[in-house]
Parts: structure tokens; sequence; C-alpha cells
């Protein structure tokens, strides 16, 4: 597991500081874009080029169920994290549907659902277990599990760079998985479960409030497992789940492989955070696409001080969130490269 | 100019009613897609269509130039209008760049600037005259002029009609035209120009504090010429634009043909609030962008009880902030269209 510790790879500064003046010298007010100039710049920075561009896509959508579904934190039933996978194969899934809009490659990772499928076309199977254990009881996996989860992030992100990407989404499914997220997030940022606890895919008033209460005892359960205060991993390892394991594992992996991601939602927001805990310097490459609508996500992106892209008061995870706004940072990376400076464009600069 | 006052198609309400029954029916927790929903529902009815799709974008760019600029009101000299219009018709503007990503049909309008360009390719001239008269000591235009501006924008909609388009979007270029706009606002929402005066291409505190004395002087000019209240178009003859009015000139035309419009930014705003107060029917078919960085403007959109897809500090006007939105909608339509239904995936739904 010591892979996840390796540096990311030094930037030179020149790529963002051309891509900041270039910025300056385009044919319109200064600062005018607004976040499609710091985004252009952060691309070019990232990329190191003076030509950024987002023209191959690899969306990765990893699943797994989670055993404190037991518990009734959902308001749907388990298995719809199998059949929602399936959608995603069939074309039905709102992910599929935005990948197919975008020209994306898009790969379906069965971390660990319950219950196996067949093998077929577009199905990574990569299981580390059939669902995590309760953990409102006990440590949702097992170390080798959780080695395993971080690499099935890896080797998506591995198939990605074999693929030549030049952005990486990830994304996730599994039934139960805010309740593990805000586990995390309160274990993380020292939230109380009241202040960050929404409806997932639509509890309603009772249903938040017995989700407080499990999430008050999955906090319970592992704060008083040690006498020593739990580091990342090991939340990761007693709260998480496969598939926030592997987008942790995929975050750090794309980062330092120098590769941009554009973080979805309330889910993949938890993976970032796990993410930069373990490694500090994958920060600079996670882009937060979007606000989540669901309850707690603008509180912790403020906490983490990050700008999303969109608002859109979307809820559905899947990457559904970052594949909406790639759109924006393609705009952001045609306007850089393509617009006529001052210069070429024989227009008068400002007079004052 | 009676044309202004005619109605907007009547709708079916059975298009609005299938396209909300059908988002409850796709594989996601209802109400996940946030504005993406709404935004679908929203094009099926005014498409009439149960298949809403944005596939044939027209983008008409109108530029003018300000008498009012002569009192030193904006940070880029008048000759920036005319140059940037040369600008758009090499490519070499963001909305060029925009509009090409977008296969869109860009169209650039002379609707008055100062000196005339000599005919070419791409630019349809239509004029009202050369430039407005200084709005802080006379009326901007007479009506024949008003008269002529309104129609340029009438008949960008019907080029965009006969071309198909099923999306229209107006934008818009003229020195000075964010101290006409603001004028417009105070005017007519009753505002203070110190509450919504921002710096438009670049001013600083003083050159702001200035811009406010001037609207100032203008408001003081118009509301001191008659005995009676303006009306809306008095107030848009007095101290409006010919871009201005082109602009609500082709919101309205839209809207009476059934086009859905895609609302830009701060002067775009003034536009489409000018046409609803003209043709309050008009209101229906408009769709707001963005929150642009221009100050005032959030705080308008809260007057005018509207919410905007984007909101990325976007100040710069042509249609630009309207051009990068596109893609939202596209993706609403696409989700809406083409996800599976429960049934159709066998995705079992809540069981709460």
């Amino acid at each position: 597991m010591d892979w996840i510790n390796q540096p990311c790879p030094e930037r030179k500064s020149i790529f963002k500081e051309n891509a900041i003046e270039r910025q300056t010298q385009l044919t319109k007010p200064p600062g005018s874009l607004g976040l499609l100039e710091t985004s252009a710049i952060q691309m070019a920075d990232l990329q190191q080029t003076n030509q950024p561009a987002i023209d191959n896509i690899a969306i990765a959508i990893f699943a797994a169920d989670h055993g404190v579904a037991d518990e009734g934190v959902s308001a749907f039933p388990q298995e719809v994290t199998a059949q929602m996978v399936m959608n995603f194969l069939q074309g039905g899934a709102a992910i599929s549907v935005l990948a197919k809009q975008l020209k994306a490659k898009l790969e379906i990772i069965d971390a660990g659902i319950l219950n196996p499928l067949p093998e077929q076309k577009g199905l990574i199977i990569q299981r580390a277990g059939a669902g995590t254990a309760n953990s409102a009881k006990q440590a949702a996996m097992n170390l080798e599990q959780l080695k395993t989860a971080l690499k099935t992030g890896r080797d998506a992100v591995k198939r990605a760079l074999k693929n030549k990407a030049s952005l990486f989404i990830g994304g996730e499914m599994g039934i139960a998985n805010t309740t593990s997220a805000t586990a995390l997030y309160c274990a993380l940022l020292g939230l109380e479960p009241e202040q960050i606890t929404g409806a997932g895919t639509g509890l309603d008033h009772n249903g938040i409030q017995h989700k407080v209460n499990i999430i008050k005892q999955i906090l319970k359960t592992h704060q008083a497992s040690k006498s020593d205060k739990l580091d990342t991993s090991e939340w990761l390892r007693c709260a998480g789940g496969f598939e926030i394991a592997a987008l942790t594992g995929a975050y750090i992996h794309a980062a330092q492989s120098g590769l941009p991601v554009l973080v979805d939602g309330f889910i993949s927001s938890v993976a970032a955070l796990c993410a930069v805990r373990i490694n500090a310097e994958v920060n600079d490459y996670l882009i937060f696409s979007h606000v989540s609508g669901e309850q707690g996500h603008r509180k912790i992106l403020k906490v983490l001080d990050k700008t999303a892209l969109l608002d859109l008061n979307m809820r559905l995870g899947e990457g559904s969130g970052a594949a909406v706004a790639v759109g924006l940072l393609q705009s952001a990376c045609s306007l850089h490269n393509q617009m006529a400076t001052f210069a070429e464009a024989a227009v008068a600069t400002k007079n004052i």
C-alpha cells in the first residue's frame, strides 16, 4: 500500500505563467471570463502545455454494496446497486447518456457488490468482497480488502492513461453510501452528523433522523475501538466502502501520473478528502465539478476551501455532475487556445 | 410597432405534463437531476414536444455605439465596438470560438455602430443610426430609430426561424452599454444607481463613481422631460441603445414564434426586462443562462425572481455566457430523452 504515499510529478512553472500572460492578451476585458479563465490556466499548469485540451475523457464508475444498508438508512433497497450496474452497461443510466454525449470512454467496475454479475462486455470485475461489513457494528473491511479497493482505483487510472486520457472522472454507485460518506466527513473534519446528514436518494424527516443515529453509532464503534486517534486510511477501512476506497486510490494515482481529475459530488468529494489527507500533493489535481443538492456538500466544500464549477442542485452520483461540467472545461480550453489577442485582432486596449 | 404587443402562441399542457411524469419514471431518485430536470420539462413545454432537443442554435450579435460614451463612462475607447465586430467576423472573439464549438449559426449585425464597416461575408447591416445620441443630454434615439432597432431584432429571429433554429441566443457589443443598461434598470425597477452600477469592462473606483453620476444625470434628464411617468418603450428610446432595443425586439418575436431564448448577462437581461414589460407573455420563453460578474446582476435576477443556470463570474457579454450554458440544456434534453425508465431497466423503485 506504500504506493499511495508516492509523490506527484514536479511541474514547471512556465506553463502556468504563459497561460496567465495569454489570458491578459486575449480580446476581452481582463478577468471577464471568470472561472473559465482560472480553469484554463489550471489545465495548462496540470497538463504542462501551452494548449490545454480535454479531448479524451475517461469515466470509471465503481459500484459496491454496504453492509450498513441493513440498518435501513436508504430509501432504495440494496438490490438496486446491482440493478443500476446492469442499467449502466445497457446504456440507460444518466452517466451512460452523458458519456455518450461526451464521446467519453465509460468503464463500469464491480468493486464489491453483494452478488456478482455474470461476466459481460464493459464490466470490469475486481471485487474486494461481497459488500462491506456493517460499519455500525464492526470495521467495514479488513486491511487486505482496503488494499484491493485502492488498487482497483489505481488500475482504472492505469487503463485511462493507456488510452491517453486527458481528464479522469470517477463515479460511484452503492446503496447506503451517503451514510458511509457522511460518517467519514464527520470523522475527518470533526463535524457532527446533524450538520451534514441529508436525504440521500430520498429519505423523509424521520429517515434522516434514523440515519443520523446510525452515523453516530458508526463513529462511536470505531472511535472506541482504539486508544489512539484513527488515521485517514483507518477511517476509510472502518467506515468507508469499496467504491469510496477505489475512488480514493484512483484520485491518488491520477495525481501521481499528472492526470487532472474532475470530482463529482457528495460521495466523490469524501474520496477526494481521503486522497488529500493521505497524500497532500494530490490536491492540485482535483477540480470540483458541482455543489451537490445533498444536504451538507456546500458546507463541506467551504470547509475544504474549494470552489465548484456548477450549482444545479444535482444529487445523483454516478459521476453525473462531473460529466455535465466537462463542457465548461472544454469551453475554457477552446477560448484559451483559439481567441485572438488584442495585437492579432488590432483591437485597442484599455484607455484608463 | 404594434407587432410588439401581439400574443405568444397558446401551448397545450400535455407536453409539460408528460415531461413531468417521465422525469419521475427515469432511473434516478426523483428530483436528483435538479435544474436539469426542470430545464428539460421547460424545453418540452416550450417546444411542444415529448422529445425536446437543442440541435440547431441561432446566435445573433447586435453591435451599436452609444453617444453617452462621450461622458467617459467606459474603460475602453469607443472604436473598440467596430474593432470587435471585425474580430467577431474573423473568428477571434470569445463568441466566435464558442459558436464554432456549438456548431451554431452566428450572425453579426451592425445595428448602428459609429462608422459603418464595408459590406462583407457574415455581416448584416441594419443600422438605426451612427450610434445613439448622448442620453445624458437628450433622448438616445427618436421613435423611428427605436422602431428600426426593434425590427432589426425581429428580422434576426425571422432568419433563425427560417433556418429551423431550436434555440435563440442574442448577444451584444457596444462600448458604454453597461451605462445604458444600468440606467434602464434603475428607471424600470426603481433602483438607485449606487446599488447596481459596476465596473463594466474595467473601471476603477473613481470611474464607477463618475459612471453613477452620469447615470443619475440620464435619469434626471428624462424623468424631467415629461409630466407623466415614462413607459417601458419610452425609457428604451430615451436611455437605451440600438443593440438593446434590437435584443428586445428579438426576444419578443422569438417568444411570439414559440422559439425558446437563452438570455446572456447584464445587458441582455435588461432587454429581457424591457421585452417582458412590453409583452408579459414573453416571460415564459426566457431562460437565464448565468449570473454575470457585473456588479448588480445578482440583485437584478433576484428582483426579477429568475434562477440562472451558471454562476461563473463571467462578464464579457457577446452572448458568451449563454453560449457556455447551452451544453447544460443539451445534457438536460439528452437525459430526458435517452435515460431508461425503472420499468425498462428492471430497477426497483423506492421502498419507503
